[in-house]
Formats: C-alpha cells, sequence, structure tokens
C-alpha cells in the first residue's frame, strides 16, 4: 500500500510518498518511493520533487496557496505512474493544532475539518494550509482513499497542569480553552524515541532537551519519556525566537503596539508572527546561513540576531533542566538545529559548568546526520538527530 | 537632616523618615525616627504608623487614593513633631518607571514630572501612583524642600543588548523604545551588594540569581555585581508569575481575549494586571498566606497557583545559571521570598542536580532575617536578604 504524507509549513508543503509493505523490512523502514517541496508559496515558489534514484525536478513558477502546491504534487505523482495499478492507499495530514479533543491520530470526515477549521484563529500561520491541502487532496481523489489527520499538539498533551496552565483567571482559561498546547510534538517525539533507540535507554528513563529549530522553534523537557514542558504554548507563537515569529515578549506588548501604532491588534499579531524574530531584527532575511554570511562581512544587525537566537535557546535549556532536576542530554533537529554547527556551538558555549561540552570536530562534521556531538567525557551530552524526513513515518508505527 | 523616603506600590505608600545625621555612625546605618504603611489604598485601607520605640498607630478608614495616602503621612510626621525645628531637607520618591533617560538619581522639577507622566503607560499600576504622591507632597512642602525619583529601571540599564532586546522589528522598537527595561533594580541592587559583603566577596566576582518575591515578583541574573538579564520587561507584567499579574503568556493570548471577549485590549491588560496570578488561579486570593492555609485545607486551586508560582521561579533560577554560566547563590527577598519558608522549600525543590540544597533547619528560622539557608556543604547556596526596609537608604549611600 502506498501512503502519501503531506507536512504543511506556513508557506512550504513537503511531501513523502512511501511503500508501507506489509511484510517487515529488515531494516525496520518503509521504503520511500519519492519525496519533494513547494516553498515560498503564495508568491514565486519553487518546486524540487524528486522520484528516489532519479534526478529531482527542479522548477519556479507561481503558487498561490497550499492547495495549489497540493494539486501540483497529484499531478506529478500521476504523472510519474504513482497512482498506478492502485492508487493510494492512504493519505496522512500533519496538523498544528488539534485543541483539547483532537489527541489521537483521527481519520478525516467534514466533522473532523470542521474541527480543524474551527481551531485556525489559535494557529493562523498553520491549520489553513493544513485544512488547503486537505481539501484539495479529497477534491481530487474524493472519498474512498482515507485520509488521516495527526495532531502537532498530541505529544504534549500529558503535560503536568503546572506546566499548561497560564496565570490568567482561570474561569476564562476554560471558557476559551485557553492553556499551552505546544506544538513541534511530532519532532520532539521522535528525537525523544530516536534517543532511547541510539542510547539504549528505556525510553521511561529518558530525560532530555529537545530542540527543533527549523523556521519555527520550539524547545521541550522530557522526562520519563513524556513531555513536561514546552515553549510553544497557547499558539504556535511562544517561546524561543524564530524566523520571523518573536518568541517570548511582554505580555503588555501587543495592546501597547496596536495603542501607539492606532491598528487593529490583530495587525500587531500578523507583525509578531511574520515580521519579527530573526528577519526582524536583523531587517534583512529570516534565513539563518545568510545570516551567519553577514555576520561574517561585519553586519551588526545581523550578528545581533544570531546572538539572540542563540541566547534564548540557552534560557530554555537552562529552564527545562531546571523542570526535569537536570538531563541527560541535549538533542538538535530541524534545519538550524541539525545543519548549523556554528549555532549549535554558540547555543552550548559556557555550558561547561552542567557538564556539557561539545567535541567540536563531531559538531562541524555534524552536518544533517546523527550523531553525538559532546566531548567523549561530557557530563550531559549533545545529539544531532535529522528529523525532518523521518518523523512522520516514525509517527505511523508509534 | 532629616529625610523622607516614599515608595508607592500598586495599592500601597510606605515611608520611612531617616536621621541622615553628617558624621558616619559606627553601624554604617543611618537613624530610622519612623516608619509606616498605608494599605489597599483605593478603598477601606490600613494605616499603620510608628514612632520608633513607640507603639504603632493602627487604623482602618477609607484612603481614596496615593494622594490622600502622601496627606495622611505629612499630616500623622507633623502631629508628632518631626517637622520640626527645620522641617524636612529633603524626599526621596521611589518611581518604577524612568524610561531609557532617566536611570539616575533626579532632583523633580515639572519637567521630570511632565517625562514620569509620559511613562505612566509602560508602568500603569506604579508611576502614576507615584506622581500623586509627588504632587501631594510639593502642593504640601512648597518648592523649598528638594525632592529626588529614584527608578526602579535604573539597575538594570547596563544590561547586555542580547537581553533587552526583544525580537520585534528593530524600527518598530525604536520609535517606541521598546526594550526590556527591568524593575524591582532597588531591591536588586541591594541583595547584590549585601550578598557581597556577607560573604565578603569582590563585588566584580559576584554571581547571583536574585529573587525579588513579593506583590511583585522578578528575577535577575546577577554577573560581575551587573545585571545581565533580569524578569520584568517592558512594563513589570512579564516574567514571574506575581500577586495579581499574570507573568508571562503567549503573546497572542491578549489580542485572543480582546477578539474573544469583545473588549478592547487595554481592557485585557487590566485583566492580566489585577485579576491574574495567584488571584486568577486561585480565584481566591493574592495573599500568600491565605493560599498555603488554603492548601493545607485541600483547596486545589490554591494548591495550583502556589504550585505554578514555585515551579516558574525555579525555571528562571535556570534559565539565568545557563546566562551566567551557573552561579555562587540564590538570594531570596521580598514579601513572599523573607518570610515563606514553604515556598523557598518547594522552589528549591529537585535543585540538587546543580548543588542548590536548603538546610531546612535554618530555612525555618529564617522569617524576615537575613542569613545563609542552604546546607554548609552545598555547591549552590541560597540566602535570604531582608530588602523592603533597607534598599532606598541604601540605594542613596551608593
Amino acid at each position: 500500500m502506498k501512503v502519501l504524507a503531506i507536512n504543511c509549513g506556513s508557506s512550504t508543503l513537503k511531501f513523502h510518498l512511501i511503500d508501507m509493505a506489509e511484510e517487515e523490512r529488515p531494516s525496520g523502514r518503509e521504503r520511500r518511493l519519492a519525496h519533494g517541496i513547494v516553498d515560498r508559496i503564495g508568491g514565486w515558489g519553487t518546486v524540487d520533487f524528486t522520484r528516489e534514484g532519479d534526478e529531482p525536478l527542479l522548477e519556479t513558477m507561481g503558487v498561490a496557496d497550499h492547495g495549489e502546491a497540493t494539486r501540483r504534487v497529484l499531478n506529478w505523482l500521476e504523472s510519474h505512474g504513482f497512482m498506478e495499478p492502485d492508487g493510494l492507499g492512504a493519505i496522512g495530514h500533519r496538523v498544528v493544532h488539534g485543541g483539547e479533543q483532537l489527541v489521537e491520530p483521527t481519520l478525516i470526515d467534514d466533522k473532523v475539518i470542521d474541527a480543524i477549521e474551527a481551531l485556525s484563529n489559535l494557529a493562523p500561520l498553520h491549520n489553513e494550509p493544513s485544512l488547503m491541502a486537505i481539501r484539495a487532496t479529497r477534491s481530487a481523489l474524493g472519498p474512498a482513499v482515507p485520509m488521516v489527520a495527526i495532531f502537532d499538539t498530541a505529544f504534549h498533551h500529558t503535560m503536568p497542569e503546572r506546566a499548561y496552565r497560564y496565570a490568567i483567571p482561570q474561569e476564562l482559561a476554560a471558557k476559551h480553552h485557553i492553556r499551552r498546547y505546544g506544538f513541534h510534538g511530532l519532532a520532539h517525539r521522535y528525537m525523544t524515541e530516536r534517543y532511547a533507540a541510539i542510547t539504549s535507554t528505556p525510553l521511561a528513563e529518558v530525560s532530555l532537551v529537545t530542540l527543533q529549530l527549523g523556521n519555527g522553534c520550539s524547545a521541550t523537557a522530557v522526562e520519563g519519556g513524556f513531555p513536561m514542558d514546552t515553549s510553544m504554548g497557547f499558539t504556535p507563537l511562544e517561546g524561543l525566537m524564530m524566523g520571523t515569529r518573536s518568541g517570548d515578549v511582554d505580555p503588555s506588548l501587543a495592546g501597547f503596539l496596536a495603542r501607539s501604532e492606532g491598528l487593529d491588534v490583530e495587525e500587531v499579531g500578523g507583525w509578531l508572527n511574520t515580521q519579527s524574530g530573526l528577519l526582524g531584527v536583523s531587517g534583512r532575511t529570516q534565513d539563518m546561513r545568510e545570516l551567519l554570511e553577514a555576520e561574517c562581512q561585519g553586519d551588526a544587525s545581523a550578528a545581533l540576531a544570531v546572538e539572540m537566537f542563540c541566547y534564548r535557546v540557552r534560557k530554555y535549556i537552562g529552564a527545562y533542566m531546571a523542570v526535569i532536576g537536570g538531563t541527560d542530554a541535549v538533542v538538535f533537529g530541524g534545519g538550524i538545529g541539525e545543519n548549523a554547527p556554528a549555532v549549535r556551538t554558540r547555543i552550548c558555549a559556557g555550558m561547561s559548568w552542567c557538564g556539557l561540552i561539545l567535541d567540536q570536530d563531531r559538531n562541524s562534521a555534524a552536518m544533517g546526520l546523527e550523531d553525538r556531538i559532546s566531548d567523549d567525557d561530557a557530563r550531559l551530552h549533545a545529539y544531532v538527530i535529522p528529523v525532518d524526513v523521518n518523523c512522520l513515518r516514525h509517527y505511523r508505527r508509534g
């Protein structure tokens, strides 16, 4: 059976086409038939589709929205014969916000679509793209192909109350379902389980700080294999500094800006989601590679953006060590976490007080590769565990 | 020369009348002639005034605002002969928000009053009360008595940029002077300098996490005697959970609540400042003593409020250790920090991973007293350093 996994970001759509053979493969992994990404959706987008073993298809074209991106993926799959002989067996959609109710993988019907839509205002950059992809797939393939939604909030659902409550009037929290939900759950879960596997640690004994550092960024404190706290909150805006998102700010800030600029608070929310973070501080780009280059060329704003980014990750590592009473390791995942040794070095700088010392050779070599990057003698280890490719498939097995 | 020090909280006014003799006293401390507090201003208030050596005057009466509270203090001082023979030599006002410009003790004139007023929207609970006290004193005593404003933001003014910047568009930050200012500076400075004195540590070698835990709460990371980061930010709303303030929340929350409740974002800001924190979670009171009692009697909401309060302090201790590369000690000050051993125990629970272990006997005994409360063999020590009474006088000497 062929399964298509679709993962919508705010301006991206990634897919993997997997052959879910009945028999267990020797490697324990399913075979990937194809994968790809549509990037910069909403403008002049890029398409990068690959049939395993072939050269990638690279194209640049206008891609209006995630619905159009989905149709491009389906057309490409069809034109490459992947719909034959018996089409797709199932489709998995990663959905960012499942709210308080949607915590298990869920077969998608109209009621589920309505429920996801109702949660869109909590994750404006994310649930809407997923809904477009869901509708475009349903419209193209009809109701005969089952679709499953997997929620990025699900892993965090068992967090303790002290961590998921906000210190606001509790009748207000109850009325509006306001709590820390947490996101990137698929990634944090994958890093946790994978760490347990590669270090031969029973999951129930795993204490970790997992870092998903991509365009969106989050940290999770894991104890006994379960999340105890996580940096994204009621929405994916809270916590670490991100590509275009502010992360933590003074709670008065949105109101102050709305009043001072004579704007609706929604517009201010738009700034905090799309004009802030690395982009807002550097005034230049949200791309960490470009920022590191600009810093080398003496760009002070780029340097400040990188410094703040690393500094804020370090603060969360410290906070989460305090939450779980120390930790065995810090795990880096996500585009920046996997591919930017210089950022990992700066995050871990000055952490020898708690035993975290990187091995610079191992750190430099671990570019998109799973490896330990800490010194042999470190009391607290650091790992790179690439997430993007594996976590949807892994989750399905879990 | 007699100096009157006035310290306005959101609903309190504290004063100390000090005899600033020219000659240095053997104890190194000035002589306090009288002190007192007007509490629950804005409603049915309580007055508790004491001439040193006498019984306190305790009264309950309506006190409309901080102007009326100030007049009551001045009348009481006059009726007890403190204005004779030569009146007050000077008055010091603690002012919460000095913005980017007001960082030194400043002689108060009309321009300074205007500047403090212009900053009122950044600290709505605090600058306005101080302004009322300043105006009431000026009106009662005339311009002949010099008044000095001492700013609670001043100590934090040298924080590094990585700590005081928010990850928002920088032209917006520059336009509106948006940065982390930090508050409770007098208290954090006092705890830092007093720690250096009692441990005979050169100030330049002092690394601390100082905790001011009162009705307002804040944590500061101190390295080399200087603040490196602090939990209150652009306004005194950010950071730790407080008596009625939420502390950290998702930056989307204010906008979401305004939209969901059909309210102005100002009103939501009012909730976050006055209806949240310990009061909001417990649904009962902001008074830690009452909450600890209620918890003993099985009140689950009170227990959750206390647990969240302690948990969030612990997170900041961890974050700030990561900021300054470990620390020598954690210092507790403020009404809760000085007088609630049970809260200190819970904050420090599970911190043995970093060497912090309390001596429970010393901890229980340190009620409003300066003492070390950690185990003799702890690698990381904890101290109680009472702040309220001393910090204004201390600052004046600094």
